[in-house]
C-alpha cells in the first residue's frame, strides 16, 4: 500500500459512514492532536534509553503501533480534505532544511 | 518520492548531522508534539468553515504546508526509529475500523 | 483550596509514593500533553455551539471535570518542580498583553 | 493574586476587546493545546537532567515562563467559560488518586 492507497481508502471509508460533515480541518486537526496526546502518554514516564526499547513489551509494542496508526490515518485524512499532497509539501521542507543546516557545518 | 524514500533521506540527514543521539523515541514523541501544536495554533479562532478554507490565504497556506511538512517529518522519523512501517500499521487499523464500525450501520 | 495548597497536596502525594524520581520537568511536560490531548479528544467532533454545552451530558461533564482537573494537578506539579510561580507569571504575561493589545483599539 | 482574581481579570480581558465570541470552548481548548506545544517544543531535545536545569539560562527561563503562562492563561479562560472550578475539580481528583493509589503501598 503506498500513501495515497491509503488516502484513497480513508475517504471512501469516511463517505461510506456519511462522516465527511465531521471531518472538517478544525475537527480533524484536534483529532490528530488528540491521538498525538495519547501516543505521548506512553512515553512520559520512560528514560530516553527506555523509549528506545518500548516494542520489546508486547502490550507496549500493540499500543505504540495502534496509536503510530491512528496518527498516519488522521494525518492523511487531514491533508487529503485540505487537498494537501503531503509527501510533495515534506520533500520540500526537507529541502529547506538542507540549506539551513549544511551538513558539512556538523562534520 | 514515497514515503519509504522520505524516510530514508530523513535517516540520512539525521546521519550527516550526527543527529541520530537526540533522536530518541522520547524525544521524537516531544518534537511530533511540539509541531502538532503549532498546526493546532494555525486554526485556533477559526470557524469550522473558514477552517475548510484556510489555503485561500497565500500567507496561512505556507504556514499550514509548512507545519504539515514537520508533523510528516517527525512522525516518519519516529516511526523509522522505532522500526515501525507505518502504512502497514495504517492499513492493520483500518482493518480493525472497518469491522468496528460496519459501513451497513450507517446507511 | 488555593493554588499554593494545590501545589503542597501534590508535593506531598509524590513524595509518599517516591514518585519524585519520575517527575522530571521533561517527564512532566509530556504528562501535561497527554492530558490535553484528552482533553481534546472530547471536542473534537463537536460544533463550537455544542462545544459550549458540553456539560449539560453528565458522562460528557463529568469526563471534562476529570481532564481539566489532570490538567491542572500536571501543570501545578511541573511548575513546583520548575520552582515557578504560575499565578506571577500568568500576571506578568497579561500585563504585557495589555499592553500588545490595548483596549482601546477594539472599541 | 488568586486563581479567581486571574479568571476575573481574563473576563474582562476579552470582553474589553469583544473576544468573547471567539472563546468558545472548543475554540479555548485548541489554544490551550497550542501552548502546551510551544512549552513542550522547549524540552524536546532536553535530556531529562538538563530539563530540570532548564532555568538557568536566561533566555530559555524567559521562554519557558511565558508559555507556563499562557498555559495558565487559556486552562484559566476555559474552565470560566465552561463555568468549572478548576480547584475543586483538581481537589477531587487527587481525592480520588489517593484512594487508587494509596501511599502505603509505595513504601
Amino acid at each position: 500500500m503506498t500513501l495515497d492507497d491509503l488516502r484513497r481508502r480513508l475517504a471512501e471509508f469516511a463517505a461510506a459512514r456519511d462522516w465527511q460533515r465531521f471531518h472538517t480541518p478544525k475537527n480533524l486537526v484536534m483529532a490528530l492532536s488528540g491521538e498525538v496526546g495519547e501516543l505521548t502518554a506512553l512515553f512520559q514516564w520512560l528514560t530516553p534509553e527506555e523509549s528506545a526499547r518500548i516494542l520489546d513489551d508486547p502490550a507496549s509494542r500493540a499500543a505504540v503501533l495502534d496509536e503510530l496508526a491512528d496518527v498516519t490515518l488522521y494525518l492523511t485524512r487531514l491533508a487529503d480534505v485540505l487537498g494537501v499532497d503531503l509527501l510533495e509539501a515534506a520533500q520540500a521542507k526537507i529541502d529547506r532544511n538542507e540549506s539551513r543546516f549544511p551538513a558539512d557545518r556538523f562534520d
